[in-house]
């Protein structure tokens, strides 16, 4: 069984470009789908820096286990060629702007006809039937209209992007399970189906502290002091003698221990701090406290003390210290990868572990076209004079 | 088929708590699994604030669409009767720390002993074979560790976090994601799998762009000026007349028409804002140049001119902005359901819009053991007498 991948016989169309897009395709490639990239002249992120050996590091990592096919769309042959690939794929995959994939002649309403069984999942900023629909997004537009901006960074400062871009990362994992969901729906239904997914909706979706607080009490919460959780304190950053740490303190309980730990057992019975929502009221006297016993420790020692006692605690490692750190280490998530260009080069591994059918990195990304003639004169069995005349004219 | 639902016909035992499980089978659910929640006394969330007529708001919101019931597994005929119900389930998800599943005798080497096609995934902090498996870890911990608080927030400030739970919510989304895809691979193989993800890795390996430059240039890299992006700027909050909005630019055509808009075309002859690279190196300089142009305007006149011309600009809302906003209207992210003492209450909807199996909040949350007369006597054929004797025995 473990030479089988989880899901070995899915053909995937792949669509997409930058990030949002790519990274759900590579989510199904990772775990064995066949994913074949569709590109003209090499999407956008072929270009994107930082490059190795002219290659775009970026682009190598997102689209490791892919194949590459070019293919025209705005020639009448181009699509032709779509719909016959798509009779014989599973699931197209595609992040353009809405209307996009319609004005091309393969919108959803064209490629279900040509196969009922297939899954069309659509990556968008605003969704295909928003009044905002047109309008470009990108992650940053995601993050400053879902909220999640306003509650990232400190109250007196500009309200501040989440450091990774979320607004891509999460719709792209949302819409590899919806696909995956699609595959199983389609056991039991016999048909395929359209996926709408929006980068703004996955964000708003994503937040039930946020939506219940407003909710509630009619009003949005605001930042809190040090980007701190609205409704836990301390959860946060604290300067040690060396380095920052995090430290987390959820619920009573846990809180009469950092007390104890701090040698202040007395705030247990200050009605400023005996609630969490007291504890969130007056975060800026309890900050105080915590601050001088943490500056006579390292980050270290402190942390050893915090999880001796049931308090959660925690390096705030930067990136290079996470590559270094054990826990890459014993969870194996860097794989090395031979790309015929660019060498050997590490990417980051699979985030799910699987017991029988475990995802990997088998395949370095693509070159550009590097798939045409197995897909071609393999695939859709064009013969090699066919594939030179479609070359000849621009078709692919 | 419009009546169908997705994952119709997978049950769910569901033994999780707090935010990531809850949130993975809510995914799960919406899509029309059969979720049956399995506590004792309630998982802690149940009390989490804010209260609706004494029930968690919080709750409501993460266990809609579940069944609820009633099971002490401390008890050895409770351990029976779960691996009687894992004989008749798909999927069992769990978010306890390493090792207490085993501790309670329902590992998944025992529960696939009953039942060879169960799916088993666990979503914890650190996985379960990291040195550090041990510790307990949260939203805020997997944030740190991870290098997401390093690159939230002003280099002059704190490390920050994102102002919503990351470190809960993208495992929660990986493992759905998962899960699904290992119901796919059992149509290959027959058998089902256990499915290991942990918090942390899944922020380290979402962020594509601290790997590359990390691994490029040999140095993690540092949060840039107001928490913009490593890579392009402008792409953060700026102040206007009136509030607050994000202008996103990316690349140099787009950067061309904002240096037009803002009736500075030299900038793009000037070595130090011809380029990417540039722009980010001399980006204090830059964001003066578009601070002055932004404060002259009101937040709608800045988004309208900005989007006019092609570049990425957006209202900064906060949550009650959010609720209110059109998009959540055109999409419908808000659904109301009737719960039996709350009331009626409104939650968020659901983020992938599927056109032929549509997800959607069918039930309340559960009671407290609400499913228990369903399934002890329903799915599991066991007598009222022998349930009433369950309960008097503290098994259920």
């Amino acid at each position: 069984m473990k030479n089988k991948l989880a899901l070995e016989g899915t053909r995937v169309l792949d669509l997409t470009h930058v990030l949002s897009g790519p990274y759900c395709t590579m989510l199904l490639a990772d775990m064995g789908a066949e994913v074949i990239k569709i590109e003209k002249h090499g999407e956008y992120d072929r270009k994107a820096i930082p490059l190795i050996k002219g290659e775009s590091y970026f682009y190598m990592v997102l689209n490791r286990n892919k194949k590459s096919i070019t293919l025209n769309l705005k020639h009448e042959k181009g699509v032709e060629i779509l719909k016959q690939l798509t009779a014989k794929s599973d699931v197209v995959v595609e992040n353009f702007r809405p209307g996009v994939m319609e004005k091309l002649g393969i919108g959803y309403d064209i490629l279900k006809k040509v196969n009922p069984k297939i899954i069309f999942a659509s990556i968008s900023g605003y969704g295909q039937n928003s009044r905002y629909s047109n309008r470009a997004a990108y992650d940053l537009t995601a993050q400053a209209l879902s909220g999640v901006m306003a509650m990232t960074g400190d109250p007196n400062g500009p309200p501040m992007r989440c450091g990774f871009d979320v607004g891509d990362i999460i719709p792209a994992i949302y819409t590899a399970f919806s696909i995956v969901t699609a595959i199983c729906a389609r056991m039991n239904t016999g048909v395929g189906q359209m996926i709408d997914v929006s980068m703004i909706d996955s964000l708003i979706l994503c937040q039930p502290d946020q939506f219940t607080t407003t909710k509630v009490t009619g009003k949005a919460p605001e930042r809190a002091e040090c980007g701190g959780h609205i409704v836990a304190f301390p959860y946060d950053a604290f300067q040690t003698r060396d380095d920052w740490i995090a430290i987390g303190c959820w619920g009573d309980p846990m809180f009469a221990r950092l007390a104890d730990l701090i040698k202040m057992p007395e705030l247990v019975e200050d009605p400023k701090f005996i609630t969490e929502e007291g504890r969130c009221a007056n975060r800026s006297e309890l900050r105080k406290f915590i601050e001088k016993w943490v500056s006579n420790l390292t980050a270290a020692e402190a942390i050893s003390l915090l999880l001796d006692n049931g308090i959660g605690g925690a390096e705030v490692y930067n990136y290079k210290q996470v590559l270094e750190s054990a826990q890459v280490k014993d969870r194996d998530l860097v794989k090395r990868m031979v790309h015929p260009v660019a060498g050997e080069v590490d990417v980051p591994g699979i985030a799910p572990k699987f017991s029988e059918t475990p995802g990997d990195v088998r395949k370095p990304s693509p070159l550009l076209g590097e798939h045409n003639k197995e897909i071609y004169t393999g695939l859709l069995q064009y013969s090699k004079e066919q594939v030179k005349k479609f070359e000849k004219e621009g078709v692919i």
